[in-house]
């Protein structure tokens, strides 16, 4: 089988599995637990979040709060900082934050979306018309799940705070982290993460924050996380998180340059009169989206599956949703006869390039035959 | 190691573990996938709902959403229903519902909270008294996680829809489920339960809810959970959970008896001019609050640490507050030279009747010698 649904999730690390399993089989305890037993948990989480959030943040200036997924993780930064005025996001969001503005909008808050480019990119112009004095939150995804546009976030967040410094600036970098070398700076307030994306296990994310950003907690209890997450902790997840994590960022670099390969090998393979690129611009190579002509995505799809390949059409957190047609591809400016044959591959350090050919095979043998019995 | 912490988490059972372990290691699709490997654990998920559901309710009329843990669900139940007018809970509610009372509080909902009696069971009578034409929600802890006190919410329930038909009865189940034989009734309109208190893991837990009854969601994204709770499923921690419960509540009389045995064994092994018992009236057999004379609950935990022997002093979810003493404790009416020295023992159906006695001669040396040295 080759899988190319990372984007969806990954395999779990088996190295980091077998090193965390002790947390489900002996140190089970609770690390709110005042015994030395769980003490000595709370210490495991201490390091955890700091060894995750080295990885990308100065942790002087920065921290790092667990939460069970991804989507809670910017559940929290929408509803913890977008109070007042109006908040202002993409037409490329996740759904995580996409519906958690649209939560904000039914609760009264005035929220307005910037447009994106043909590679899924925000675009940049009309991002920063819609900000004002009453602005008091702007999200904008890192990498879009379904393109891979990567958006400059360091560079918009500094055109956003140079123009009302009091907005809180927020990205979901579920699909950057671990994935795309960079760094947080001073005018990131809040960053999402997912553990399950980068080798972790599905029930564990983050949101990081900057230090002295104080947000309203979004799960109330025992006090846990510093306060901003009750709940008691997953240390398994946690702790396999941090593994994961920690050995992507080993080799982030040489990962990035694989994925490259992999990416371009599949693209070149893959027979052109069947099938097309969408705009790739500044794009993650962990992502390559193309479009099947004249055939459906999804049966492609299970096409695929059946042979062997397991690929995606776009967000696996989307295809719940009772539209045929993805908001951010139609946004994209794709019109409704080619959305309908996206297919969205997504790579993992894991995957070779002899896999990407093989893959790009596959889908022309599906296409072209679908074409021949069409014809 | 004698491991008397049961409520505050329990060991992950070795079976439904290594049965789970399969979908972290081979079966690690993202549920909402629509290829076949996605399609499965997304039928699994299904399974794992009925089951949980089957257990404690008709699946005809109750429905099941999982939640990353106990604190989540009970959190979702309080702000999606405690919308309006009054809210009335009780002062021994676990903090998971206490706090996002007091949250409610905050955002300027009316709320009151009954009296509990010297077991820790709520005040039925002022219970009643507080709610009025005005009530939207009633939160009644189903076993009181630090005294054990069991609260009969079917006749509670029952009483509160007859004083006003139109409130949400919610209750949290966490210490009940899985240990204390019930089904829920058409007056339980909410109930919380999770998995790490009966053998499953941390991160996961489960709101169950009266299938005509539609609360907002609380965490917003792709749609998971038929919508009310989004992000990627948490397979393996539902796994578990599915297999822990189904395996609990297989023989849950045989087990509650056991517990009964270790906890009647350990009280009687008990020096009674060292420790004295909290008001037992109908409480739960896993938990068993006594109070050591003199000496603080701390203190008494470090040591029998020391000798091999793990139990708590109250919720270890409260051991992040600030306060010395245990708001529960107190508003029992136990005043606060003896809150100081309660410690809190608690069973798992795997303890054993001669585990029991010796955690009781243990904390019989524990504080005699403490005694002797300040006397």
């Amino acid at each position: 089988m080759i899988y190319l649904d990372n984007a969806a999730t990954t395999k779990p690390d088996g190295e980091c599995l077998d090193k965390a399993l002790k947390y489900l089989k002996e140190e089970y305890f609770n690390p709110s637990a005042l015994y030395a037993e769980g003490y000595k948990l709370n210490k495991e989480l201490r390091s955890a979040r700091e060894n995750i959030l080295k990885t990308i943040a100065d942790t002087q200036k920065f921290v790092l709060e667990f939460t069970s997924c991804g989507t809670e993780a910017d559940n929290h930064a929408v509803f913890g900082s977008g109070k007042r005025g109006n908040v202002v996001s993409t037409l490329g969001e996740h759904s995580a934050v996409y519906s958690a503005v649209n939560e904000l909008k039914r609760q009264g808050i005035e929220v307005r979306f910037a447009e994106i480019n043909g590679d899924g990119s925000v675009n940049i112009s009309h991002l920063l018309s819609l900000i004002d004095d009453k602005t008091s939150l702007v999200s904008v995804i890192h990498v879009n799940n379904e393109t891979g546009a990567i958006n400059d976030i360091l560079a918009i967040s500094k055109e956003v705070k140079a123009k009302n410094s009091r907005i809180l600036f927020h990205s979901d970098g579920v699909q950057a982290f671990g994935k795309i070398p960079f760094k947080l700076t001073d005018n990131i307030d809040l960053y999402s993460i997912s553990a399950h994306k980068v080798g972790g296990i599905k029930g564990c994310g983050a949101l990081i924050k900057r230090k002295s950003l104080v947000i309203s907690p979004y799960i109330f209890g025992g006090g846990q996380e510093n306060g901003a997450r009750s709940g008691t902790e997953n240390v398994f997840g946690i702790k396999i998180f941090e593994y994961a994590a920690s050995k992507k960022y080993s080799c982030i670099s040489e990962n990035f340059k694989k994925a490259e390969e992999v990416k371009y090998a599949l693209w070149e393979e893959l027979d052109k009169s069947l099938f097309s690129l969408i705009d790739l611009g500044n794009s993650s190579p962990y992502i390559l989206t193309v479009i099947a002509h004249g055939v459906r995505g999804e049966t492609v799809l299970h096409e695929a599956d059946d042979l062997g390949l397991i690929i995606g059409t776009g967000s696996a957190c989307a295809s719940n949703e009772k539209n045929r047609y993805s908001r951010t591809i139609l946004a994209c400016g794709i019109d409704k006869a080619l959305a309908d044959g996206v297919l969205r591959l997504s790579f993992s350090p894991e995957n070779t390039v002899d896999e990407a050919r093989t893959a790009a095979q596959i889908l022309n043998k599906i296409v072209s035959n679908r074409k021949n019995i069409m014809a």
